[in-house]
């Protein structure tokens, strides 16, 4: 009976990691779509024109950039994370649920943050962006301690790399809490902030998955 | 011969769930598509505007948690009830398909809900919305009679769930359909009966996958 | 020498079909952007306006019907070629290429069938949707050519349905420009013409892949 | 101990690629959406109309060709390089990102393209297309350069396949560049230099897999 039960419990986790993928890919696909082609043809519509529209778009970029390679960082811990897990049941498929949520929901604050970037209405605008990474910090917090318990855990997980991850992964939800904040300050201050911590979380799961 | 045949069988399942994977993460994915950046530029555009246009788009807010969590919860279904299986035949590809139907369909009520969720049309949007579940709680119906059929059934399928689930499966059409004639009476109660049953979606597989 | 390289064939048909799937499983659930929730606001907005306005487009529900089991059943006919080939090379991989182009542009015909259904140009949209479907069976027809080679087909391929996919396969493009003729006689009979052709197609794939 | 990393180097190859295949898929079949039906009620909306119409969106089609079948090559080329690399480590995984980030952005160049290819801001928008892939071009390098290292190599990687690869990824680059340049002399030839690029590297990609 044993053997049966663990291959069931590895080909769920497959099933929930291609599931998790195909999220990740294509909710970090739909960010392009928020960029539309600028309409020069009111001002006269020269090459010098198209030029100007596609450079004032430059919120857009820092949004796209920002957002795709935050998105990114998350599917390499999300894919680090499970490669210690062989079983999944209802509380891990509950909390992966929330996390997608709060992946699929990124393209939104991203359009949102476009949008009002050279408005008065810019600060409403980052916090509701950094905001987005408080929940989803939050549910990535819920995701390691679901994922890391006794009787998921594959025979050959790293308890280091458990141990570390617990570790940072609650410094994420007030980092983000003072990224939120802080674009009450100054809008710029936020983005860095959010900028720094998608660059620390590279870092991170680069040492982390070495050790 | 027969262990060729079997091999088939397994590939050819395989092959299913990853396309009604695909299907599933993209259906799931492309609700985000229909928030819309507001625009408060006509009302002076400072930041306490845009958060209260922000809190203003709640109705879509409500649509996107629960058409995603209704969806993820028929993900989780989906997934349980191809681990009995190992084979596939011309009716499961057929029952399959309806049932990928009706999930790729889910966006489009879920935009109607959350555009007409505080105009007198409400009623109506929300009985298109339930009515929706009811023709998937149909197709999952159709897909589990043809997914539980001796000759495609898995060596190692527990009978338990078998009967627990076709058991469970014949109160979802009528339940949706009960939601979809409260939308006449009272649209909260209609999306009241909506959330209570993915709840107890959820609670069911977690107990009959234990079982 | 020999089994690495027939391994890695193996390997390569894998990557081509799950790409292939993401493919079909993302042209397949795109279909449903192209269905917008109606603006009633102008006729009052009541939920009878609603019901009307809902019901008034069911020419994109017709193309939507009519476009996702024509997709499902490719996909069907994709997965049953794939099964008989263990190798890939550039030839197939570009005639799969041009196959996948035709798939994901069914959406645009499909969109411009919906918005011209009930308009004078109806008859052009039907021959622009049905003239798709020209191009994609010329692509399968070429698709097969280059799967069912001796270099490439699988120690356990069905000479039988190789035989009898190759003479279904020629029917494919003349049928499909009898219907795109037929759409300047009449838009239902081009329609018409399509629908019968998917279920033909759903029921040979039945067939042979039960020969 | 040696065998357990061997097989973590193989299994996060294998998400590395599906996270990929998934992003090249997303990316290739968005493309259709910048087709928007035509709008021809304004001028009497007969069936000539529409077909007019329909021929009048002809730098939409060469955009949605061109862009189709580059994306697939260079999905082509990513999977013929990963067919040597069975490890994967924190810059693999950054090279990747930035060529993903790349391919997800060519829906938008391609959109400005087809929307003002017939206008005087023609010369930019094809430098801006063009452009875009001088990008890629680069992360392509970077990616080759990040992949080819000893330490990820797999056991059966071509030596002949990677020197080949690394001397043509080379041309990149300055060919792309070469085509952003030619956009301001004449739109049409530096649509045909990134015409005649992507068949030379599907031509580069069948030999050097074959040797």
């Amino acid at each position: 009976m044993e053997p049966t039960r663990k291959a069931h419990g590895e080909k769920e986790t497959g099933r929930l990691e291609a599931f998790s993928d195909g999220v990740f890919a294509i909710a970090i696909t739909l960010l392009v779509l928020d960029l539309k082609a600028p309409d020069v043809s009111v001002t006269g519509g020269s090459a010098t024109e198209l030029a100007k529209a596609l450079l004032r778009q430059w919120p857009s970029y820092v949004g796209l950039v920002t957002s795709f390679f935050t998105v990114l960082i998350m599917w390499v811990h999300h894919h680090a994370i499970l490669r210690n897990v062989c079983k999944t049941d209802a509380w891990l498929h509950f909390a992966n649920g929330c996390l997608l949520f709060g992946v699929t929901f990124v393209p939104y604050p991203t359009s949102i943050l476009a949008s009002y970037f050279e408005t008065p209405a810019a600060k409403m605008a980052a916090a509701f962006y950094a905001g987005t990474f408080v929940f989803i910090a939050i549910c990535f917090y819920l995701f390691i301690r679901a994922a890391f318990r006794e009787p998921l855990l594959s025979p050959d997980a790293s308890q280091a790399f458990i141990n570390k991850t617990c570790h940072d992964y609650m410094f994420g939800p007030p980092a983000y809490s003072l990224a939120t904040l802080a674009a009450f300050l100054d809008v710029r201050l936020s983005l860095a902030i959010c900028t720094i911590l998608w660059i620390f979380w590279a870092t991170t799961i680069t040492k982390n998955t070495k050790a």
